[in-house]
């Protein structure tokens, strides 16, 4: 009654909602489960593990003759509570955790989607980003079919009933639908109580598979396994259609290309330092990273210091190969997450202040060097290097543990426009200059490479090169040369 | 401030609603507008208007640019409030006000429902019930087509879609899905800033178009256009597909059929008695409703009292016939409804004292006829009965201003089973035993006609004889011979 | 789900309250209980029962070990789960409902206040206004007594209180305080588990004990004890301080005076039509309003229609003498609440329409007797005379079943100032005019002592002589001659 | 939206809540400004850099011609909204964040707790413990003071107003509340327009000044004053009763002892490691905490490695003299806050590893030093062991970088009883058993004292060795010798 099930379409909630323009913050978690008994509280831990991923909003939705879901604009912990997670029977069901990819922050377009069609009940949670949508909607509306969100998630789940439908079979819609889908997709998709987990042919977007007490699971990432005391098996393969069952995994199908590619971001800001993604640990490349930073560029510096905690592992990593020391230079607050803003400039000025504090007693008169995991727009680095001189540093030597982002990212990530990005229209001297840092210095494309441990061939760097795996309209496209079953793409 | 945007699908809100199982109370409101000015504020006070016909959900659309949107869960003026009308920009907007017909209660039922295609942008409101929905859905799921809701709303604008998919033209697709579709319904639908008004072609359930300052609109009930200071125009004739405009009204086709099948319900309970409906006054129907009851059953007593607030027009018809007083004998607790209920016995049965409680005063040692518009299951009469007579009433003799309700409706009320009518089980003699009443009588069907001023064959009296106007399975079929220009129906 | 436990304090909620200001409407409920069983359930009943004396915020104590208490803003069955409910343990508590008296609308000034000291742990809730509250607040401020709340009822308690240390005696202290006391006040007093009723010398606001299953009640209205399955005792009598316990109802002390000063606007308005008061049937006084209402201003008019729903029981009554028809000529929409008002002129408009619409079939050309209980400010019955003749009314014939309204009240209701009634500003020609009536009349005061059937000294009439039954400052007093037991009062 | 103003006293939220049972976590912040413009927002950054030391309730005061209050249950940036900011009108107030000290969560706990009385009216914020609150209690209560809340700020005020109500002098009352006040508060107090700031004579809590743009400021931690872009003044002298004005400070006495009582506890683990606490450099304190402990207690190991985040900076400094590289080894979910549990030992377990989790790359095969702040229970840092182990770890050997915890706090943290203490009932080597650790070793006090760089004379080490600076029942008590201008106390 007073419970306040209300949805906002469309509108949205432009008004409330306030996206850090710094960060890059887009992504998505996602993990399935079946088992023996039910999963509700399975998904729920799982979920509140990948928060990380999305801090929009949150869903689970569970099959017991039907598809039960419950989603709600929030933290994980937030949304669902004891007596929700009760009403979600059955022991097979998927989860979602949310920031945005394409259309606004709204319920409408939190997921997972549930939708019922000839072939059964069936949920869906995305994450990734189609990058031929357009003709895909195309395809499909030419077909009659309607839709109720903006989000990339539906074209795909109504592509494979479509695709479906032609044959009555489910397995044989999803690989249709995957020959005309192109981009990034990891997905946990639901057929009634069958469960599958489907990754993209580049393996752009990671998806790994789990056994748990009682069962199976598919994740956005191994520490979903951790949290629940669970056991690693192996990364869903780029390309597959994978099915869980309780008591088996079973692998459908899977597409083949010469090479993947994965996306670098994962590795330097996105995934938790303690997942291991694709067989590399998160840690150990972060740490790398910092090494080989520390070596191409070098600094004559009394201390290291990270932008927490973003930026820790990369920092430690430095300091070990520099031998200067590590400090903890900058307190970050905990307790300052997406709030409200008070429209005045002091106020804003003060809220970044709320959230990142100096140390005087560290910094002051030290010559630092500032290591950072990525600059997108450099603001927020413009800031703290603000910050730390007006603390006392003599000298703040700013090193970015990644290459100079210059190109729109396409397959998942919110940074779809090149004039926003610092490296596009400055030089690394200019940034140096609009920074006022004493001295400023990208990581090398082959410095990333070579701490990540892939071909660079495998990976994605369509970010750092302008180069992308898959056509974009008005982009360099890498030709995937030898597709192995891939029929040529028609819709 | 964001934390409740939460919305449970299918699990649905079970445990937290708690519908009076003696009252049909299954029923819906719509309404819509095209002004020169913006259209959000009269929506939220046409829906206040309708509020009567639910409680459950409410929800308003406009369009500017695309369609926006809001609903929720309970009343609207607790649904809505000024900022989010003012978010909802834009001259064409159409609201909605829910109970349910098919499908439990959850957010995701209530409407407008919002879709996209390659029409357009598309929010639709719908009153009634689609008898032959299984076989439409069969035959959209057959095509590829997915569902998001259980409602036969979206079965509705699923089919327009697929249908204006062939041709390109949205009345083209109305009028076909039309020839589709049996039963029940009142719509407003909208298509980017085009306002629509479509009535099926037995004129089941009540649509009535008015000038407002400023443009046009369409509503369930006149009183939508006495609340906004408008002018009524004329009813949506049944079977019409009506546009509204800022300046005029365009019929861009009707659907015409031998007879009619206006809902007698409306003129007994649902309708406000302010309400004039397909050109008859409801206070006049159940005044005169009244009065047919005191001539067919007369009563030896000293008051009439109404069960307030249903029955009080027509007890007040009765006391004019018979010539016995009237008088208010039951006061009715202007806080009780929809609550949780405490889940013990005495609890329930504090819960009807509360609901109403008689006055001592009048009734002691009096010989009443009690007068309600109807009796559906026993239970709540029954009560009443017994309050009456522990509080002190000599004779308690029953009149029902409405026949017998002895089949279910297949047409917009929620009565799906015979099991649950106690004229069913019982005659009239055990049900005044039941009841513990002196005397029990109900209307007769022959006074019921009489009273609505209709012919019979052009009221749907199927929850009363068992015979319908349209074909239902396993039900006698009242047939609708000399269709105009209705083309046999073949999906 | 513990989100949202915020309190304001002082600034209140302006902004969010909107207050009608045609109608009196300030006023209180208490209840209290003792019993062999947990009260929090029957509490909860009762307040829902009184819920027309209070919409504003609920609360419930309880005792077991120390006092438990649940408050919030909103009516009762909002405010209160089954959850909460079970939490508030105990077989002694009471409960109230609140408008305001004095302070503005905050949760701050919800009742019942509790506080703890060396009498041990207190929960209080009143009805009631204190006419010598400065004086009182005076003395307990010298005495280095802080209030947290701007209540009449914190004075009270905390006066009693201070006495009480004295001799620490409860009782001894509840006597000494009621002998400072002016004004009028019935409360509902718990000191640890001992439940006390008291109510003030001139018995101005209502007070009544009942019986329940279990033990005894003590409540604003009889109709509690109906909606409980209880049986009333008597009222509490004017000046008494009584004491229930699950198995008695022990008088400790009554004040006596020669004269009484029962406010008359409960038997007129406030009181719910099915309450006896003071022994009078709050039914057959309205009815009587009404019938004397007719002898003394008969009108030549079609039909009586009364003002819904608080005219009601006036108008039959005038219906009956007059033998003019009754007929429901307005219908009130039951969804028209106090909700939040959409800034302009047409909103405005829009929400008187949106409650009251005139059924044109009734009153169209009709020459009308307009019956309401009490006018105010003007600005309704103006309103309503309009909307009648906008809608057909031939001639509008308004009777007002009590006297004109011409001094403020003191004692409790919202009455404050003089240049807020029509009846001050106006003549009766005025006022006929001003709201376009065809005629306009009010019951005399010999009328309206008649239909109450009390001695015209035992009612307190302030608000229509201006002369008071207690010393106000600035006003006339009608002295209490022969106080029987009562010493001079010197705070 | 305005539904949920609901509080709930006494019985509080004990189901609701869940408060670790591990670590020590009941502190308050407070804060207070006078400026030139109104300093509703000032409150509201200064409360947020100070969420740390209170989680549970925030409130804000402000004065213009009254005061005005709001207060919530949660994180300060969602109990306040720009709205409820704006209407918090004035140039002084006063703020609070708290967790709780005596009596339990809930609303009417929530401070500052507003009163009025003969004085003015007042607003007091309380950081602390009155150790002799029952023996104040007796006395207020024999002069008929009643009260509303728990806490020992009322009791505080309440004898502030007592005393000052005796000469009419705010000033006089607060020196004579003082001397009769045993134990910690440091105290912000407003009087209509003033502020004040007050602190105990043994400077138990932290209290510091700063000046802002436009005014003064005191408040619980310099870090308040980062935020802000003010400056630190100085710290509020032990004793020191301080008003601060828009353009002064004004110190109106100072009670002066031989020696001051610091908690040691801010320095190890509560205040923010950027702030400066009576001249001491937090960050500086922790590290050479962990300094100290690395010569103390070396360990042969391969990696130094945090219990983040409280044992970071102690971590660090271990590393720094016992040249074994320092690790991030264990991730620190961010989104793990106090949340609902799920009832049964699976999520319990799952709970815990959400909330830390190996990062096994890291740790495998590793000899690790873990160090953390305190150990008080010891279950924390057993999970911790066991998490290790399970990931790989060879040898965990545990360092603490505060000396055991034998004794209650009386003075403002929540360690009651003994028998929690696992110092108490376990010699270290019985820990390192029960914890599972290879070695494990606390801090000495002489190596605590060394590194606060206070004289041992001038901390409260209570907690450590049993003997209190102020007399507690049953306790041992370190006399305060030549007291200067204390007299006698005699309440």
């Amino acid at each position: 009654m007073d419970k306040m099930s209300n949805c906002f379409s469309h509108t949205g909630r432009d008004n409330l909602g306030s996206i850090s323009d710094q960060k890059i913050n887009e992504y998505c978690g996602i993990a399935g489960f079946k088992s023996h008994t039910d999963v509700s509280n399975i998904i729920y831990f799982a979920l509140r593990s990948l928060q990380h991923r999305g801090q929009e909003s949150a869903g689970i939705s569970t099959f017991s003759d039907k598809i039960h879901t419950f989603k709600g604009m929030g933290l994980v912990h937030n949304v669902f509570t004891v007596s929700i997670l009760s009403k979600l029977k059955g022991g097979s069901g998927i989860g979602h955790v949310r920031y945005s990819t394409a259309g606004k922050s709204m319920i409408d377009n939190a997921q997972p989607i549930i939708i019922h069609n000839s072939i059964g009940n069936m949920a869906i949670g995305h994450n990734g980003e189609i990058s031929n949508a357009a003709k895909i909607k195309k395809y499909l509306k030419e077909k009659g079919i309607s839709f109720f969100t903006e989000s990339d998630t539906e074209l795909i789940i109504k592509l494979i009933v479509i695709e479906a439908q032609k044959t009555g079979n489910i397995i044989t819609g999803i690989k249709k639908a995957m020959q005309f889908l192109d981009g990034g997709y990891s997905i946990i998709f639901q057929v009634n109580d069958r469960v599958f987990g489907i990754r993209d042919p580049l393996g752009i977007k990671p998806l790994i598979i789990g056994k748990i007490d009682g069962g199976y699971g598919i994740a956005s990432e191994s520490v979903v396994f951790d949290t629940l005391g669970g056991k690693v098996i192996r990364d869903v393969y780029p390309g597959e259609i994978l099915e869980i069952t309780e008591d088996s995994i079973i692998s459908h199908y899977t597409f083949k290309l010469k090479h993947t590619a994965h996306c670098m971001f994962e590795y330097v800001y996105f995934a938790r330092v303690d997942s291991i993604i694709d067989g590399k640990n998160v840690y150990s490349v972060r740490r790398k990273l910092g090494q080989i930073l520390a070596q191409e560029h070098p600094a004559n510096a009394d201390l290291v210091i990270p932008v927490p905690d973003s930026g820790r592992t990369h920092a430690l990593g430095f300091a070990e190969v520099s031998h200067i020391p590590f400090a903890e230079g900058l307190m970050k607050n905990r307790y300052v997450d997406r709030t409200f803003i008070i429209p005045d400039q002091e106020s804003r000025i003060a809220e970044i202040r709320l959230k990142l504090n100096p140390v005087r007693e560290i910094i002051r008169n030290k010559r630092l060097v500032l290591v950072d995991d990525s600059v997108v727009r450099g603001n927020t680095i413009r800031n703290i290097v603000e910050l730390l001189k007006n603390a006392g540093a003599k000298e703040v030597h700013v090193r970015v543990a990644s290459p100079p982002i210059v190109a729109p990212c396409y397959l998942g990530i919110d940074m779809k426009t090149r004039d926003q990005f610092i490296a596009v229209n400055k030089t690394v001297k200019e940034i140096q200059k609009f920074i006022n840092a004493d001295s400023f210095e990208y990581l090398s494309i082959g410095g990333l490479v070579k701490a990540i441990k892939f071909d660079k061939k495998d990976l994605c760097l369509g970010c750092l090169t302008g180069v992308y795996p898959v056509p974009i309209n008005g982009e360099l496209y890498r030709m995937q040369q030898q597709l192995k079953n891939f029929k040529h793409k028609k819709v």
